[in-house]
């Protein structure tokens, strides 16, 4: 493996950079990228600090350093392209075909992603983030008459991170409701699920990885045991297929990827954009 | 206000190609973006559903539309291309100089962001994630000896949201305690917290802001009145100047930023990068 130094610049949080930035890594998978997210680049100063940061990865590294930027004011991007490195500028390359398409100069000012302009966003991300936090896990209060989808799966098959994803990043209203074993006897699900059956999406995973999320938790006993991990999967899948419940197994998928499925599938539209 | 249409094109979650969209959006203020994100163009048959969708989107509005692509395989991309707007590739943009830089032709594989392939980070961000429910205000868990970081404000700063972040996004282990009307009448933490003074992090607010938010929860009474608010934000204040907290104003921030902003302050590692 080839060692390399990735930095991540950015005016605000560097998750525009990070994310970019590691798109385009995992590409290349003979390296072993070391990165290093410098956030918060809005002075003179910091940005000579960057240049320092990387004049020394540059010297320790036996390759020179990659340099991931999306510093908007031109001042800074001028200090910061001092720095030995490959310099990958996303303002620099889209900005000017953006400018020219739009016939309109940019603002060349930062804080303009991720920030509080809209007040409305945070707010709903924050009731949409409390609203999955009290309709977690079949929790008492079950506004699920408010939920824009309520996600149905045994136990440990990723509902309670997706839908505190979905409301985080999305702003979309999630509950979740956890199988139990009556649902499983009786093969159906509670009237109160039943009266919002066009909500319903269930989440599928194969008994091996299951097995091994849920001894994470507790290594011994019914509750991890192949026998047990098995049956409960099979009756969910009965459960989804009776009530027509769109499913997606997460086995090979991210949180992320999870929450974009459930969005393309069911339709539910986002009610802030990150 | 002009209008136009955006798409984010990937044959994944469509995150990046939003993330870096929005970024770049942002710098145009007179224009009013529809956003469409077409997340999952892994076959030929999708690729011209989004062509369509594009046509369509051409067709209706007075300007042609902007595309944020981030499709890796070739055959899905040259099909996208046909479509009539700006396209904005960043995989055209900057693959090239990074396989030259690298030395190494890139795999043009579609999956491998946001992927399982690192099921361990996956497992990271769930263990995380768990965390920070578990020892939610105060919860009775209390593990803060497994603490990355402790969120320390008063109801409604924040705390909660930031934690969830701070897990899902990067797999910090967050804590959170809320501030009670005991410690601000001894002015004193309890002894649990100071226990782990340099885990302790602030999250300050202005009074107006605190009102606004907290109205919303309950419009009458104590909780939101302007005394009580204004009182409760001046003894947080004592409290992390008396202990020595380092403390954000999270007024003007988004989650992101707040996040972002503690782990630059306080050097906690992430344990996972997106």
């Amino acid at each position: 493996m080839i060692e390399r130094t990735v930095f991540f610049l950015s005016d605000q949080t560097g998750v525009t950079a990070e994310t970019l930035g590691h798109s385009l890594m995992t590409q290349f998978d003979n390296h072993n990228f070391r990165q290093v997210t410098l956030p918060f680049i809005d002075s003179d100063d910091k940005a000579r600090e960057a240049v320092r940061r990387i004049a020394e990865a540059d010297a320790n590294d036996e390759h020179r350093p990659l340099i991931f930027s999306t510093l908007v004011q031109p001042e800074f991007r001028n200090i910061v392209k001092e720095a030995n490195g490959l310099h990958l500028d996303i303002f620099d390359v889209f900005l000017e075909p953006l400018e020219n398409e739009l016939g309109q100069q940019s603002a060349h000012e930062s804080g303009r992603a991720h920030g509080m302009s809209d007040i409305d966003a945070y707010m709903k991300r924050i009731e949409a983030t409390n609203f999955a936090l009290a309709n977690d896990d079949g929790g008492v209060s079950r506004n699920y008459e408010m939920a824009d989808v309520i996600l149905v799966g045994v136990s440990r098959s990723g509902k309670t991170p997706t839908c505190l994803y979905l409301a985080l990043q999305y702003g979309v209203y999630a509950a979740n409701y956890p199988l139990t074993e009556e649902d499983f006897e009786s093969g159906n699900l509670p009237e109160f699920l039943r009266n919002q059956n066009d909500k319903l999406f269930g989440l599928m995973i194969t008994p091996e990885r299951l097995r091994q999320i849920r001894k994470e938790r507790r290594a011994m006993g019914k509750y991890s045991s192949a026998q047990q991990v098995r049956y409960e999967i099979r009756e969910s899948e009965k459960i989804f297929k009776r009530y027509g419940i769109p499913y997606v197994d997460t086995t090979e998928f991210s949180i992320e990827e999870i929450a974009s499925r459930i969005l393309d599938s069911t339709g539910v539209e986002r009610r802030v954009r990150p």
